[in-house]
This record gives C-alpha cells, structure tokens and sequence, in this order.
C-alpha cells in the first residue's frame, strides 16, 4: 500500500503562530515526553512506529518541502502542487506522480491529511483499508469516526448495510454535508460518521477516473495542465459520485487540530514557553513563542498566544472566528523554517529617507549552508553568535567562529555554511527594497561554489 | 513659594510597562492633543501653564535624574537620595537642600507627588497653600480631595471647623488611615477628604523639626547620614504630629494612576500603539509598545500590555493585585531612557560556552553622545540604521551616517555622538559578563574627549 499524505493550508485560524510561511500542522505544539512535537511529527512518527513509512509520499500545497525536509528527514519525497488549488488536484497529481514512477494500477493508494490529531488504534485501520477494498469490491473504502459529539464542523458519512468479516465494515449509503445542530442529532441516530478525509482506492480506479475527464494521467502532462485541473475537493468530485463504497468506523480519539480552542484540548499543559497564569485564570492557556514572559492575571477561559506575528488574546469559545479578524491585522510573517535553518525578524524599520533596516535572528543547523546569492542595493553585517562554519565571499571562502563580524557590501556575492553544530548569527539589513526581489541566486547549494569566482 | 516634587516607586503595578529603570510616571501613556505623554510630562506642563515651575524643584528616590532631565529639560534641579528610603527623608533632605542655599526660614514650600493626575484647578490651588498658611497661622496647609466614592486605597482628613475667608478652609481634625469600606462611607458622612500627599510649610518649620530630633540640617550632613534619618512617611512622621494644621478642599478630578486600571481610566483612546480590539472587546484596553501587533478577540473588560519586559493579559477589576505576581515572573528590564537617549534590547542569549550576545535597538537623541569608555572581555558591532554623527575610537574622530559598520573589539576605547538629528544603531554585543561590571568610563562628556589618546 502506497500513502499521499496531504499537507495543505494556510492556518489563519492559528495566527499568529501559523502564517503562509507556516501552516499549522508545522507548529510544534504538542507534547511527546519531554519534547515538543509538531502535527505533521507526530502524525509521521505514529506512522512510523505502525511501521507504514515507507512508499509514503506528501502532497503539499504551496512551497513546503523545505519545512517538510526539515522537520523530518531530508529524503521525504514531496509532490508540489505548481499552484494551490484544491483537494482533488493535489491527491490526482499525487497519484499520477506515483503512476509515472511505475507504481501497478493494482497498488491500493490511501489518503490522509496530516493536521488530524488521532491515536496509535487510527492509524493500525489504515491497513484495514485495503483489507475491506478487496473484501467489499468497493472503489473507494473510508475511514469514519464516531461522533462523540453532534459536531457543526464536520461532513458525516452515512452508513447503510453492515458487513461483518475479518474486519467489520459497512456499505456507504450517502454523505451529509457540514450540518446544524438538528441535524447533527439526527445523523447520529443513523449511526453516521465523521468524514475525517481518511480513505483508499486503487491507483488504476483515479487514473481512469482522470483519462474519462479528459486529464492526463502522467505526472507532468498533469503538472503542465495543473492552473485547467477543477479546483474542488476530492470528496465532491470523486468519492460522492462513486457508487461502490465502505467505511470503516473508528471509535475512538480524533481531533481536528485547527483552531485554538481544539488545539489546546489536545496540549498537555496550559502553558508553552515563558508565562505565568494564576490559579485564578482557569481553563486559561499560553502558548508563548517569543523570548518575553507572558502573564495572565485573573482571566479565566482565554488563550494567550504570542509569536514573532503578534499577539492574540481571544475568548477560548470563539477562537474559531479569529480568522475573520486577521485580515484587519498587520500581518508581515516574522517566522520562517527553511531547509537551511530558521530566522527570526526581530526589528524592520523604514526611515524617512526610504532606507530599510532589518534586524534578523538566523539558526543554520548543523551542516547546512544558505546559498549564494548577491543584492544590489542593500549590505549585511553578520555578528556570529555562536558555532562555526565557513563564509563565502566573492568565491574566497575562510573560516568563522563565534564573536565574528562579517560585512557584506552591496553588489558582493555571498554564501555561508554551519560547521558540525548549529550556526547562530545576528544579520543587520541595511538597504532599499529589502526582499526577493534585491536577490540573486546563483546556484542553490553550496558545493556549486566555484572556489575562486 | 517653592515647589518640591516628589517622584519616587518602582511602579511593580504597572509591570511590564514600567520597571526599576522607569517608574510608572515616566511612562508616555497619557493623550495631550496629539501627542502622548507621561504622567510627569502632564504635571509639568500644567505647572508651566500656571507659572508654577520657577523655584521647583524634584526629590528623587534612586537615579532619576536622567529620566526627568530628559523628558523635561536639561537644567532641572533634581535632590536625589542617596538610597531609596521614604518621604521623610527625601522631603527632608531636599529642604536642606534649599536650606544650604541660602534659602529663607519664612519661605513657603510646598511639596507635590509627580504620579497624582489631577485637572488644571488643583493646580491653581496650589497658590492658596501660601495664603492659607497665613491667614490660619497653621505649621502645616494641605489640599484634600473631595471623594466621589468610599475608597479603601486612600488616607483621610478628617476635617474641624470651617473657616471662611478669601480663601476658604477648615482647621484638621485628625487623619484616618486607609479604612474599609464602612469606615470610609462614615467618614466621608463627616465630611473626610482625601489626602493627595499635597501640602506646603515654612522652611524654618521642618528645619526645626530636623534641629530638635537632633539630625542635620545641612544638606551634606543630611546626605552623609541619610541612612541614618527614620525611614517612614512624612505624613507620620512629621504631619499627624503636627498641632496646627489646615486644609483646602479641591472638589475636582483627581486621581492616583497607580495601577492599570486607573491609568486606563485617565486614557481617552482603548488602543495605543499597533493593537485591534474587536467590538465585542467592551471596556479592554491594549496597551503595546512593541513592534508587534496585539488582537483581542471577544474578551471583554481586560487590559493587555505589552512592552520589551514582558506581555500583561489581566481583568480590569484585578488589576491592583497584579504586584503580587511580578515576584513570580522573571524581570529583566529591557528598556531604559538615558539622558542621551533610549535603548531596548532586542534580543539576549548566553550559548552553552558562556558567551552572551546582547542585540540592542539604541536611539542617541539628537546632539547627545554616549560616553566614552571600554570593555575588556566584548565586542561590539555597531550599524547605523539613520542619521549621522561623529564616532571616537582610541582618540581618533571619524564621521557616521545611516549603513555605516563600526566593530569596536575589546579593549577599544569609544565613544558616539549623534548629529543635528537623532542616531539610531543596532548593536550587537558579544563577549563574557556583558554589562556595567566590564564598563571603564573615561568621562562623562564627550568634549573632554582627548583628541589624541
């Protein structure tokens, strides 16, 4: 059995820790022992310890390999979308990526987005799924969790015949889109499910599906063609319209991590990084990832969190609306992990003279270099805070160390890579039109150096 | 009439905002048209409207000099105590202050707490303090307040009989330590105002009280043995035993903006600096002084302040207690106000080999420098964000702008002053035992500069 693993989304509902740069399932969160662990960690370590790892594939929305590679391992393979679209072109091109390596049409393929937070019992079913394919002759089996709750904020999975076998299942009678309250109750007397986006078919079942819509199936024709690929879920354009279907029911914990009311649930303490919260400021959480402490004085049901994008304070019951409210904040993402390392934004400023100064706080790990690259119109001073490395410069490469000071001279190509420990530096930009669009790349990984320019 | 103005406390109730290196009247939370400013900003600026600042002069617990120079003006007379003690001692050590300078037995002084927010016709009062003095014969004029609610925060004068003349006032009966809210609704049946800490004496009688308790009257004896004078309040240790006193009622606003809540009261906007507050955010405040913009979503009737020390969330009726909590929380001032300008740290790190790296964000107000000096055991990487000046290192004078580097390696002795507009730098600091401790000033002011070391 091959996974795609689905990594998508932006997270407003998580600002201000999560932004574009990253999505919520990369903000590490949640407790594994004495570590922090983010979404995707502990999604791929369940997989990991369940032993599925290996075929599995990711199929992302917008550029996260690097956050992806860095969080996991660097010999991850990702399918990028070329363009963000929707659920059924991610998991087509996904699948079509699999088809053009050579994969058998027989191959059972299943799907599960990596920002559900389940137990080890959810992942032991994803064998399941092709235990009940082959069993019921369905086109598409899912897996459905059992509401313990009358939940606004799910689809359910409406079960009809039941089929006891090896392993139970039922037929799929129907689905019932996001319901009210009412309804909610009803379809839970029906005994349907939760539709947690879990599910498997046969790689031929989608590639045909494709050649019948007139798509192409080879992974880049698809790519080619992605921007003409509908733009709509995978459920309303393949699973609804599939007559031959079962599920299988999951009776036990699953959440879906989106907001911060869900997602403190699911932490197993109520305060991360530096804070305080009285004992009078109950069923409070402070979720703290700057380098100040944060104090909550007697104000029960709130959570606090602080990053290097803002500040939020809101009601824990109405967390699910912040989204509405981040358009109207200031948001200029301070964060970002990349391949190479992560940085920070401590200060940008604009002067009245248009020049620009920012102020950064970058960790390279262990190893791992950022490119070479060239601005025209800003310089850089680098104050090496600790570790040691090498720095490149105009093709003349010399060793650095803690307490070093580099200026980079607008118009000067540029490079520097982290010794056996982390490489931790002050950078000061200074310089119009900070950004991309002052940067020259010249190769993307260090080794392409030319030693002498 | 001279005016001592006393500006003391640490403000732990106005954490994170206000710290040891600013207290809570230095802090620029106040509307004046469209300007900000600090509650002695206010004070003064009242002062000066009514023609009250000649002669004034300012008792300081701790070093406050700086701070108020340069929020008022360069050549303000500040009495510091030489240690913190309390308003005994300071209001006495600055009457020998005016005492050793020639100052008259028979004239007037009248002593006002800086971090009082009152309008401008208490200000006014302020004058009658010397009429009334005359006119009743008393050793001791206070102004009291007429209290628009049984506070428990406050003392009370109780006042006698009533005495009408140009000036109208009453003979004090006696005073009333902070009560409970009985007591304080009984007394102010009786007629009890407030006591506001404003007052006014001859000089010759606290001098004479000084000579009978047997301490100096002189202010350098005073000083030289100010550890030695009682540590108590003046209105204990001198007012209450006082035989004849009288008081102006002040029927007017006047408040004490000692905590949260009471300064946001005085605010006229619920938003200062980069901050949303959402409709249904009734009665919150945010307060932030970070770069960084602060939400609040749905949770009313709390304040949120957030400044380089630390992020505040607290109910606004609470707000009092918060003292109690900034034991727990790790203070580490990160923002402090010079006389030649201010600085905030922006980041500070110690890696596992003891180096520390301090990441500065510094402002040197226009004309004024930092003085000159050296560190053995840091560097420092300085980068000129705006304006221009001139740097001394060992002696030789070199002229600035905005981009500029300067890297001052250890035991380099420096200095740097800001041209016709201000200089803001970041620097980098990295090195062992970062702070006063590996500090050589030279000198104070940069002109005694040798122009060659």
């Amino acid at each position: 059995m091959r996974l795609i693993l689905l990594s998508g989304g932006a997270g407003k509902r998580l600002w201000p820790l999560s932004n574009n740069n990253r999505p919520k399932q990369f903000l590490p969160v949640l407790q594994h022992g004495n570590k922090r662990e983010s979404m995707l960690q502990r999604v791929w370590r369940q997989l990991e310890e369940a032993g599925l790892t290996e075929g599995a594939i990711f199929s992302t929305s917008g550029n996260q390999k690097e956050l992806i590679t860095s969080q996991l391992a660097t010999d991850i393979e990702v399918v990028e979308e070329p363009e963000r679209r929707d659920t059924f072109p991610a998991i087509a091109l996904a699948a079509a990526h699999l088809y053009s390596q050579g994969e058998d049409r027989n191959e059972i393929v299943a799907v599960m987005p990596v920002d559900g937070y389940a137990d080890k019992s959810f992942i032991e079913l994803l064998p399941h799924l092709a235990t009940v394919l082959e069993h019921s002759n369905s086109d598409i089996v899912l897996i459905g969790v059992k509401p313990d709750q009358p939940s606004e904020k799910f689809g359910y999975i409406v079960p009809g015949q039941s089929i006891i076998s090896d392993i139970s299942y039922q037929e799929v009678e129907c689905f019932a889109e996001k319901p009210d309250l009412i309804k909610a109750e009803n379809l839970i007397k029906k005994g349907a499910l939760w539709n947690c986006g879990v599910f498997a078919f046969r790689l031929g079942y989608i590639i045909e599906f494709l050649r019948k819509k007139g798509l192409p199936y080879h992974y880049h024709q698809l790519r080619d063609m992605y921007s003409e690929v509908p733009k709509s879920s995978f459920d309303v354009e393949v699973v609804e319209k599939t007559n031959k279907k079962a599920v299988i029911a999951y009776n036990g914990t699953w959440k879906d991590l989106g907001t911060w009311d869900s997602l403190t649930e699911a932490m197993d303490t109520n305060v991360i990084g530096k804070g305080y919260l009285c004992r009078h400021s109950k069923d409070s959480h402070i979720i703290n990832e700057l380098d100040l402490p944060v104090s909550v004085w007697k104000v029960p049901n709130v959570i606090v969190v602080s990053g290097p994008d803002g500040i939020l304070v809101t009601d824990r019951n109405e967390a699910t609306g912040i989204k509405s409210m981040v358009h109207q904040v200031e948001i200029l993402p301070r964060y970002e992990e990349r391949l190479w390392g992560k940085q920070t934004i401590l200060m940008h400023k604009k002067n009245a003279e248009g020049i620009e100064t920012v102020t950064k706080r970058i960790i390279i790990s262990a190893g791992r270099g950022i490119s070479y690259q060239e601005h025209f119109l800003r310089k850089e001073v680098w104050t090496i805070v600790s570790g040691s490395g090498e720095v490149c410069i105009n093709g003349e490469i010399s060793l650095i160390s803690a307490g070093d000071t580099i200026v980079v001279e607008a118009g000067t190509r540029h490079a520097i890579r982290a010794g056996s420990s982390n490489l931790e530096i002050i950078e000061v930009q200074i310089g119009k039109e900070i950004g991309e669009m002052d940067t020259i790349r010249f190769t993307h990984d260090w080794d392409y150096i030319p030693l002498s320019y």
